[in-house]
């Protein structure tokens, strides 16, 4: 079959195109036929071969990557109950032990020992994909394949802004990435009362704004970037946000929160900054009672059914618009080039060629 | 009337024999005659003139100082209802303006134009202080003295605590002051599983093992400090902690909590660190799903009603073995000196002179 | 001033045109000129004389009513800071006592001892009303009156679906008066995976389908209700549904709300039944995890911020439409009689006479 | 071995000698050697074939009983991993299909097709009992065995407590039974301001004084029916109490407790009351802003680590105290006539012989 791997911790891919299939081993394995596939941040760190996933990544080499996927059930272990073949399903790629203190009660996205398929198990970017049973997630038909190809990305924003409870709240987007603009969408949609968005691009911005951002500003101008500042901290009654979520990574994401935070307010972290970010504690965060929530993953497997729900309302116009190009697998290059030049927003890899019409 | 003030910005504290005594101004005061007065940690900080605090004070001096205390009611303006002359009572000291956003969502703790008496208004080291109706609370009868003589720090471990939900946890408690040393009580108390407490003095590590801690360790001998890392990581089903309350302020308390986590723990604050702390938050909070909760005073009026139910048990005994020192108020200098050489653990000043027994 | 009045304990209200206009008497009285006055449930009570309302308020005739309005200040006590002559305002008319337990602790909504505008004090069906300053909520000048007449409403329908999380839940909303059927559009609007809706007129099932429900159900018709109940346990998965909204005092409801509900399900109550229902505690309750919530009033303030907020987007369409008849206020009649023929939604009554278009 | 079996839908049980050990048949199962059971008021029902559970269990006898157990692991099926032969053990017994909406979410004890041991599947009343590997729960070796024989009963009590946050409440225990009494213990040790307990026999009241109740009342005395609802209502900031546990089942312990509930108080339900009881919905629960709770097995397993923690400590004392009576497997029927005769609180059985000590 097809599949794109990780040879070696150099960077770039390798397409191959007589990899072996994966093969049905315990009881509870589920074969899955490809349908599409999301280039996700991680698998462009992994190409970039970034020195974190690298040595993570580096025993198990070579390994077929991705992990945002869709596709058809094609093979089931005999243990597995529930499942049929030829449904239309996705997975949650963070695969969890089910016996450490957090799977026992209910947390099993902060599984200790867990794996992650694309990362230290086989992926997506392939013909087939083997998967744990447990982590299979039944999709409606009708739901559009680019969407249901990036759904573990979806999800994460849905997590992010969940974990807020946006109703009401003055709330800031800091980096607007197909999951920050997502983010924005869902604010909108549940009833935030004003949405303030920063990148350092005005194209995303612009796509921001279209999702229902009251407010966006390039804060690679510094005159927007006071702007910013200066209107997160506007309102007399409040004196600054409710809450921000911070999906950019950048350092100087931290600090503008820490200033735009009204008392009590919460910072919610999705971004992976590098290295170390100096914190104020006493001033920024302590004294201003500030609360800082992290989201790692998706809740296992709430977070599912929140973002199916989701899309089958307004939320599905933005979660198609975030797909701005489309490859066969084997042009991945192409895909991956276009991350990497910041163009575009989420790309879609299709083991089958393009779809006639999406 | 007999004070103890803050005169200028310089270092100390004045003790005043006849300072007028406080008087009604508005529909809605309340003149208490004080029995006794903890000194606070920001207490020692305004004596040592510390920077952050002088310049917030500056304008405002000469200020009569002290936040935390109790005594009886003496006089009540024309429009407060509910209160008694002769009542024994202390008074939450973060006045809230009743106005702003968080006032009025029943967030009075995060009021964004609170003032705080004894460093914004006149304090409570005195023999009388004025408050308004609205910041007062009734204690009962019974209550000894020296323990309502400091309410509001035990209000802020009671908060700390509370802030979590420790039972079935494995805790650390990074710092053994007497707010630390509170935390511990409870938190055995209400039912932790394994409480672990870090401090450099071996004195208080013992009273904290008095009150329940199952580990203390004196991280100023490496030794103990890689154990303690050791033991908090020690759990196969956890690899490490669910709850550290950092109460210290030590920027090493703050690496050790990001290190004894485990994935989806909760991080306390409460110390207020000087200056900025790098963190690496991709691989020591992003990743590993921690939620960072800070602490500021006390939930208005929650905080009270806890913890003087808490305060009708066993917890009690703690907090009347956490006063060390008790002084007359004139001998304030004293408990000052005693606190500057980090002896003892509360100090409680009393304007009517030591207490037969206490 | 002109003034709807219940004079004495038996059915209808009296009209007064000269009645006496509201004067100041607190340091924190506001005066304002009402615009427009949304008919409530409660209103309509009162004017058939309900025996628990009439023993309530015997003792205080002849009482102007009306609790659900908007207008324009003109006129402010002493005493009253950061409200001026001229603003756009409402008002929460449940008036709290900020002494009790409940108060003291951010849960006014369940004061023990507050009074309510309208039936234990004077209302709003009047040119003037008289209010706590702490009542008064400022609106946003553009807020269409007629929407803002009656927010009053609109609040404890935001307040029912916010007490439980919707998002990718199959809900039930039983009963489509004007609140329920906002509550449908609310879970629509916020993410709601399946809406179900019943009652017993097609006119209100034909606005709640329009409005979002995917499935309506007239369960005066036996077959229907027999299918609402088939489809509310057909997924396999859950075996019923996630959350049931009780918004008709119905008993009948409240028996399908145990029959449709699954295990852990939430059972949120609104409406207020007459006399006693029977409930099979153990089979319906104990044994399959219900929680049982109830709404009383709107959480103050958040379910007015919430609101406002809410009405920035979408929820405004919804919330304009549900207002079917506008009355000027010498024409309460008419309203009374539209509402007790069961005609229409909500009814607005203007006491400067109807709006030239709304 | 040995076993107690319900062989039929009459009253009374069956003692049988040489019953057929259990078999390992999935690649799941673990068999476990009891050392201790105690015996359920649902045993006891069972014993007495009550209607509901015989329709239940009429076509799976004869059926060994029994779901309150501790012992030794004595034989693993191949595919259990993370546990040893010769640990001490006891079991969740509510058995989870972890596929249905509830499990996959977190919320395995609202599994919608879960089955219990020893009602629906063979128990525990026996030498040897086979279990699911996911519902072992290893103890601390020195856990008393006569304590480990109940756990599963004093999760529900720890259920019940953990469901509202008792810190500085006012509360009532409504019928001090076996997990009546540890309710009450455990309020008083997690810090409820205070504690009413009602019940009919003066003997349990006299334990629930002991365990910390403040005041007790035999509520078929009408006298102290009165004073109870008296004082449950009497503090002025209040008007009632904060959370009433019903614990016992019967229908005027529901009327108290609407009764005695303040504005927005909370009602646990645990008890299972027989027939319907009628509720005045209106007056008692929407217009008091109540909620309504209800307790079903135990959180899995967060219950179990809560429980083994606050085991720890003084509820040690508690849980130890309420086993009144021990017998061998063989004397079953002594265990259970003391129960009918509604002597004692807990009865443990021993398929080994008495122990030498307890």
């Amino acid at each position: 079959m097809q599949a794109i791997q990780k040879s070696n911790i150099e960077p770039g891919l390798t397409y191959l195109d007589k990899a072996p299939s994966p093969e049905i081993t315990t009881p509870h394995d589920v074969i899955v036929k490809v349908k599409a596939a999301g280039i996700c941040g991680t698998d462009v760190h992994i190409y970039a071969a970034k020195p974190s996933l690298m040595s993570r990544m580096g025993s198990r080499l070579p390994l077929t990557i991705g992990h945002e996927f869709c596709g058809e059930i094609v093979e089931l272990s005999s243990g597995v109950e529930g499942l049929e073949i030829g449904q239309f399903v996705s997975a949650e790629m963070h695969w969890t032990c089910g016996q450490c203190h957090n799977c026992r009660t209910g947390n099993g996205n902060w599984c200790i020992s867990h794996t992650v398929g694309g990362i230290d198990e086989p992926g997506a970017f392939a013909d087939y994909v083997k998967l744990p049973a447990s982590s299979i997630v039944p999709l409606p038909p009708d739901l559009p394949v680019e969407v249901a190809a990036y759904l573990d990305a979806i999800g994460n924003s849905v997590y992010t802004v969940r974990s807020a409870d946006v109703v009401g709240k003055d709330v800031a987007v800091l980096g607007a990435g197909p999951l920050g603009i997502l983010a924005v969408s869902l604010c909108r949609l549940m009833g935030a009362k004003k949405i303030y968005v920063t990148d350092v691009s005005d194209y995303v911005l612009r796509v921001a704004k279209d999702e229902g951002a009251d407010e966006v500003f390039n804060v690679s101008d510094e005159k927007q970037h006071v702007e910013f500042l200066k209107m997160a901290t506007s309102d007399p009654a409040k004196g600054g946000l409710d809450v921000v979520f911070e999906m950019s990574g950048a350092p100087s994401a931290y600090a503008d929160a820490f200033k735009a935070l009204s008392m009590g307010g919460e910072f919610v972290l999705l971004g992976l900054p590098s290295g170390e970010i100096p914190v104020s504690f006493s001033s920024d965060v302590v004294l201003k009672g500030i609360t800082i929530k992290s989201i790692f993953g998706r809740r296992i497997f709430n977070t599912w059914t929140d973002m199916l729900a989701l899309l089958q309302g307004e939320f599905l116009k933005s979660a198609k618009r975030i797909v701005t190009h489309h490859f066969a697998l084997a042009d991945f290059d192409r895909g991956f080039q276009t991350k990497l030049a910041g163009e575009g927003l989420k790309v879609v890899l299709y083991p089958g060629g393009l779809p006639k019409a999406s």
